[in-house]
């Protein structure tokens, strides 16, 4: 499959079956992540796989309940992973305060989407979370306060076909040659 | 080639040859962007390919400079591409207030890398920059106030050979199952 295929192949999944996930497919979307590129390869991630049910169940119930309902339907993903972002110790870290911005949230938004196209290749479905109670997750997971889950990842197998082009800006609308 | 395959085959280059840049694979590469996930599907960038001699000189002689110099490589590289970061409007700019952070550089992670992977297939060579004079590329641009330029793409033909296995943390000291 080109590159182009797959980007267009994944679509974000609301609608997941019970099938459980293999091992092998996950660990090698892990792989994917793992290579990803960072900011002075600071590498500032961990990939907490939550599949064991009464685990999965916990965390889903207490991140996908209330103001963060919106996202219940992750509930019935099989596979939870918890991106956990760690605190930087790179040149990034000082570069991030000269020029005002988080490099770490770059390389996480990096390193799921290889997470997420090696799971659309292996025939996976996905879907990204970013709205979620954190404070519950990081609780659950035993987390330090250092560490930051800004995004979770919803995996398993769509029980709906999807289809259509994405809804996208064009081209022209977001590019230009000088 | 797998996902996998392409993920290795990626390599940050810093040895950039004369050879300009095909225009066909540049499009391809912003079709990738274009089509990468973001939250709320807010799409907050816009890619400015600078490409034309006498603009492209200026912008990379005011980018890589003085204390920004340790990018200088890239001052050879026959394109780079300035990612502009838009302000967001979407639901996921009240979102990232609540959740102190902010979604739009996640997003331009994402976006970024399917441009790096593209070009990786159509057999070019990238980097990413995260250290250069901003102030001086948004002047040069013509760019607005509340806009920024987190990222510049370095794109063009490597001219030295690469090889060996990336750097990385393990995937134990990264991952886990619970």
């Amino acid at each position: 499959m080109s590159f182009l295929d797959l980007v267009k192949k994944r679509r974000s999944t609301r609608n997941f079956s019970s099938t459980p996930v293999d091992r092998g497919k996950l660990k090698r979307c892990l792989e994917a992540a793992r290579l990803a590129p960072s900011a002075c390869n600071g590498q500032p991630w961990r990939f907490i796989v939550v599949e064991s049910v009464p685990l999965r169940e916990i965390l889903a119930e207490r991140a996908f309940s209330g103001v963060h309902s919106m996202n219940a339907f992750a509930k019935k993903a099989p596979v939870l992973v918890a991106v956990v972002t760690l605190p930087t110790r790179s040149p990034a870290a000082f570069a991030g305060l000269l020029r005002r911005f988080s490099y770490p949230l770059i390389d996480i938004g990096i390193a799921c989407e290889h997470f997420v196209l090696q799971a659309t290749e292996e025939g996976l479905d996905t879907c990204w979370l970013g709205w979620f109670n954190e404070r519950a997750v990081k609780k659950i997971l035993n987390l330090k306060r250092e560490e930051r889950v800004h995004i979770l990842l919803a995996v398993g197998c769509g029980s709906g076909a999807q289809s259509g082009e994405k809804k996208r800006k064009s081209l022209l609308e977001i590019s230009e040659f000088r």
